[in-house]
């Protein structure tokens, strides 16, 4: 019999570990009624595509009744004449073959919660938004048996497609337990989002899988993984690859929301199926159990270099690499089946993986892999995690070791940032001008108006203003050229720093007018800024990504930019976690530090100015095709930082 | 019958494409004899430890006459009285268990060119230098017989222990020809490079698979890897894991004669079997076959994103793609299983494998891995490369695009860089002062008699001398405290910049006397130097590697050094090439070709410093502990690079 019986399921490690935070989270909840995806009381089949003696085994196997609507009897079916004649309330219809659109009224009047979709449709659009739920267009990969033997933390799998997932699914083969295996096809109305949040609720899940394929609706997976992580649950992700210039944006947006991103099938099964089966690390330290095969070394060294606090313990019996409080986990590299010494460690690993909590993985290296120790006692364990290759078990062993760093300190950010929109937004938005270039100046009130420190700085039209705006502003001041379109200025000589006196102030001022006229620049001005103490030169930038809308990137600024591209990306809403945590990702994080050999900067307020800049994000993102913060001046600790240039570039107005 | 026979070897891919420079080339030639390790004429056993049966039947099974001296006669054993009784000329001894040493004369005297210690020796220094040169001591495993029903390219095995070449032997129940195989063991006499030249020159050895432990002689290993490199045939090396503050001068060393290094066994043996089995590369294109699987785009995805030129071709038939003269190579990632499609795949894969000499790699990423697909028709085919995982095979193929494009260009650093000393030894060797720290001045003058450009410059010790130097070098000059232990000099405010006038020198000269004065700094005087325009600020260094001796590093240079490690290490000797190559290697890169925004600057000049530092590391590596250009300022293209700054320590003298 196949079942996922959650009589028989066990906790997953992972299950529960975050619920407590669950009844509040933010994050999406799942969508009632998809239970009978997985075990089905009673199942209407309409329509006579292909795949129904697979959907009819499948229901069966679960234990569900079958009705055939306009159907006839056959072993184990019953016959219906209508879906309003249905004999009972169905909770899953299955419609083969041919457009679902015109059966789903008559399935939202019988209250039938949810139907699978079998086949192309022709009307994808208008499936959305009814009583029942659609899952679909898929296909009958959707209904294969899952096998009920292997034991262990389930691994939950959501793909677009049967061939997608086939690698996934044949872990089964080797004793992995997929607990739930859902194909979302054409997301004509369910996506993996929806099927996502369901999983992370089942009891039994050790970790979900996902195959993403064409994100429809990015922002609503993103809430799912965080709804997943407020439950405790792992989620795995291949994404489809992404144009090179907006991946790092998926990346990040992903492990912002918990999600491990991937970037193969096969790391995507290793490591979905260590995070299934591993529990939360004890501690930090890897251990690598030597028996003598000078595979420990190499290892240790590969899981260093990959950040991995990883150590060969040559000599070290099994039972004392597990006792030691600094092992958070065992691995054992094994390069070559070598019998009977590898059938005796193989043994060995599957007994001591029997009496720990601690994660015991193997790399079983031999080319062959067929030996009985690797199939019958390594696989045979449901507690242990055997790779094939080195690679593919130092990024899990990274990935299992950041996840739960992550994970341990999650907290949802659509509670951390409220989405209100602020009072800043009602003084902000009249700056903006749909389609247009903002000139510096007015970028600069924008930020300001966000509570980002700028120098005090007027625009004037003539010298005299000049002037009097360098007296209120106190000398040395900076005058720049002022125009919308300007790039370039520093080129063209349009910036001066360090003016001193009136006299100078007026002579500099004639100049640049005089420059911008000979260059063909039409100047809405001159500013006269504030000049400010030097720092490090930072910037932050609000962009659009395609499928996440808003971003907010911390990099270099200024000139340090042009040498070193240096930037770590963020998805809002997040809150300050994450943005320090932006931090982390710069190689010029020793800079800030003060650990490079200079004094120390101030961090919390780059932190400070990163979540405002997040939260013009958040309220004018849809407005804002662009906005550069650049340089921000990072002075030192305890002196603030400061928007010394700046630009943006509204988007167009969209026709209401 | 097993046996690696000259009749039936067929010429590897590589074999012989760099053949027109190896009579010529100044690596490491073989050493004569060791043809009888792998297809010995007569052997003698002599002792009695373990393995004699394993050393029979390995001899007899290759053709040869054993002889047992003073032992019995046994099935195919021939009995010898001594060694000097022996009838015949003996190629190969064994000497089983005990200390060869004492029967090692007597192999000489009988002109026994080779000899294999079994066993634990006393007294494995003695055993060099003799007319018999020693294999060991070393296990059994060496005589372990291989296969040869495996076709193909084969691949020369080259390892420390038995253990640690299992991997390796078991690659041939997956079709793979080990061609060679030994095992060097305690390397009293013959070590890694010794079997590794040997194998280099042998016909139909595709690739060189080398696990290397303790490095007894790194630079005898390089010498014989740039004889590898000459015969065209690709060495892949697993080293030992090296302290991380010496690996990356392991890794380029490496690299650096023609090696490729890898990091895990499993990888070794991987990234082997293509170098062994594919040709260079005729185009770089990599297209990777898309069977409907969705597989083929997150491959090519991980490919571009390790630099490799991968197109995911959907819908192109693998005809259409090997057939395209942009192609190279050929990859078709399987996720799954699925017969019988994957049956039809893997066949059309090992059939169109056939028809071209284009590589074509496989990655059957099934879990399971017992289907005949697999292990029938894809390791069936001895054209086929056939990976197990995605990180794997993006990793060969790096590795087999990058070693390529190094070999076609290969030039022996030992022909590029004559080791005659220079003229500017003698002028440079009275300066070093053994066991201290040469002054900036001093250090300065070492550039100087190589030709590296420094500022002009005058060492003073009164004001009056300081003055006279500004004039004869010309204003505005650098005041700058001298002494060999300064270090923070511009943080103790002992470097004056921008000193315009007569008397502006005296009274920077004494201001800096008093600071050095109040500081207890004892100084040697004060350098007037010429001030030279700025430009980027880069480094080159002079280091002590423990295994390969002088290194020199180029790496950012001044204050940017605090904020980015950016550098590339080089082994001398090494040509223009070389020393070019580690330009591309830094992030700088953009900053020197002006693509960061400023003016291209002179990587010409950078190129010649490198070289010229090179041959400071050559002639002089030996005496410095550690030699720093640091500043050296590299100025706008055509304009030349100039050591602003300079130290070094001298190491102290070795008594003689």
């Amino acid at each position: 019999m196949t079942g996922t019986g959650a009589g028989a399921a066990t906790a997953g490690p992972g299950a529960g570990a975050g619920a407590g935070g669950a009844a509040t989270g933010a994050g999406a909840g799942a969508v009632p009624g998809l239970e009978a995806l997985f075990r089905p009381r009673a199942v209407a089949l309409l329509g006579s595509g292909d795949g129904r003696d697979a959907v009819v085994a499948w229901a069966l196997g679960r234990g569900a009744r079958v009705y055939a609507v306009r159907g006839e009897a056959a072993a184990g079916v019953l016959p219906a004449g209508s879906v309003a004649e249905l004999p009972e309330d169905v909770d899953l219809a299955v419609v083969l073959g041919g457009d679902p659109l015109p059966v789903l009224r008559q399935l939202a009047d019988a209250k039938v919660p949810l139907a699978v979709a079998l086949g192309p449709s022709a009307s994808t659009d208008r499936l959305r938004g009814g009583a029942t739920r659609v899952l679909g267009p898929t296909d009958a990969a959707q209904f294969q048996p899952l096998r009920d033997d292997p034991a262990g933390p389930g691994l939950a799998v959501v793909v677009p497609s049967g061939p997608a997932g086939r690698h996934l699914y044949a872990l089964q083969e080797l004793g992995v337990r997929v607990s739930h295996w859902a194909v979302t096809g054409g997301e004509a109305d369910l996506t993996a989002a929806d099927l996502l949040a369901y999983c992370a609720e089942q009891p039994g899940v050790g970790a979900v899988a996902l195959h993403l394929d064409a994100l429809r609706d990015a922002p609503a997976l993103l809430r799912a993984a965080d709804h997943a992580a407020l439950h405790g649950v792992p989620v795995v992700a291949l994404p489809a690859p992404a144009d090179p210039a907006t991946a790092p944006v998926l990346q990040a947006a992903l492990r912002q929301h918990g999600v491990v991103p991937v970037g193969s099938p096969d790391q995507l099964r290793d490591t979905a199926v260590l995070l299934a089966r591993a529990r939360p690390p004890r501690a930090e330290g890897i251990a690598v159990y030597d028996d003598g095969s000078s595979a420990a070394a190499p290892f240790a060294a590969l899981a260093r270099a990959a950040g991995l606090p990883a150590e060969a313990r040559p000599g070290a019996p099994l039972e004392a690499l597990l006792a030691d409080p600094d092992t958070g986990l065992v691995v054992c590299p094994v390069p070559a089946a070598h019998p009977p010494h590898t059938d005796l460690l193989a043994r060995a690993l599957a007994d001591a993986a029997e009496t720990t909590d601690k994660p015991v993985c193997v790399v079983w290296g031999s080319p062959d892999g067929t030996e009985p120790a690797y199939r019958k006692t390594l696989l045979g364990s449901s507690r242990l995690v055997v790779f094939r290759t080195t690679a593919n078990c130092v990024a899990a062993l990274a990935a299992y070791t950041a996840h739960h760093r992550r994970a341990a300190a999650h907290r949802s950010p659509y509670e951390e940032a409220p989405e209100a929109p602020s009072p800043s937004a009602r003084k902000a938005r009249p700056l903006l001008r749909p389609g247009h270039r903002l000139s510096e100046h007015a970028a600069k009130q924008l930020l300001r108006a966000y509570g980002v420190r700028v120098p005090r700085e007027q625009l004037v039209t003539s010298a005299a203003a000049a002037v009097r705006a360098a007296a209120q502003i106190g000398y040395p001041v900076v005058l720049k050229a002022s125009a919308p379109q300007l790039s370039r200025r520093a080129e063209l000589g349009l910036v001066r720093v360090g003016v001193t006196s009136a006299s100078q102030v007026r002579d500099t001022y004639r100049d640049l007018a005089e420059i911008a006229r000979y260059d063909r620049v039409d100047l809405d001005g001159v500013l006269v800024c504030q000049m400010v103490e030097r720092g490090a030169e930072l910037s932050i930038r609000v962009g659009h990504d395609p499928l996440f809308g808003p971003t907010v990137t911390l990099g270099t600024g200024g000139a340090l930019a042009e040498v070193v591209a240096d930037t770590a990306v963020r998805v809002p809403p997040f809150g300050e976690r994450e943005a320090r945590s932006m931090l982390d990702e710069l190689r010029l994080r020793r800079l800030l530090d003060g650990t490079g050999g200079g004094p120390p900067l101030d961090a919390d307020a780059l932190v400070e100015a990163v979540l405002r800049v997040r939260r013009i994000a958040q309220e004018l993102g849809g407005e804002l095709a662009e906005l550069a913060v650049d340089p921000l001046v990072v002075r030192e600790r305890g002196q603030g930082a400061v928007a010394l240039g700046a630009h943006a570039l509204c988007r167009p107005a969209t026709p209401a």
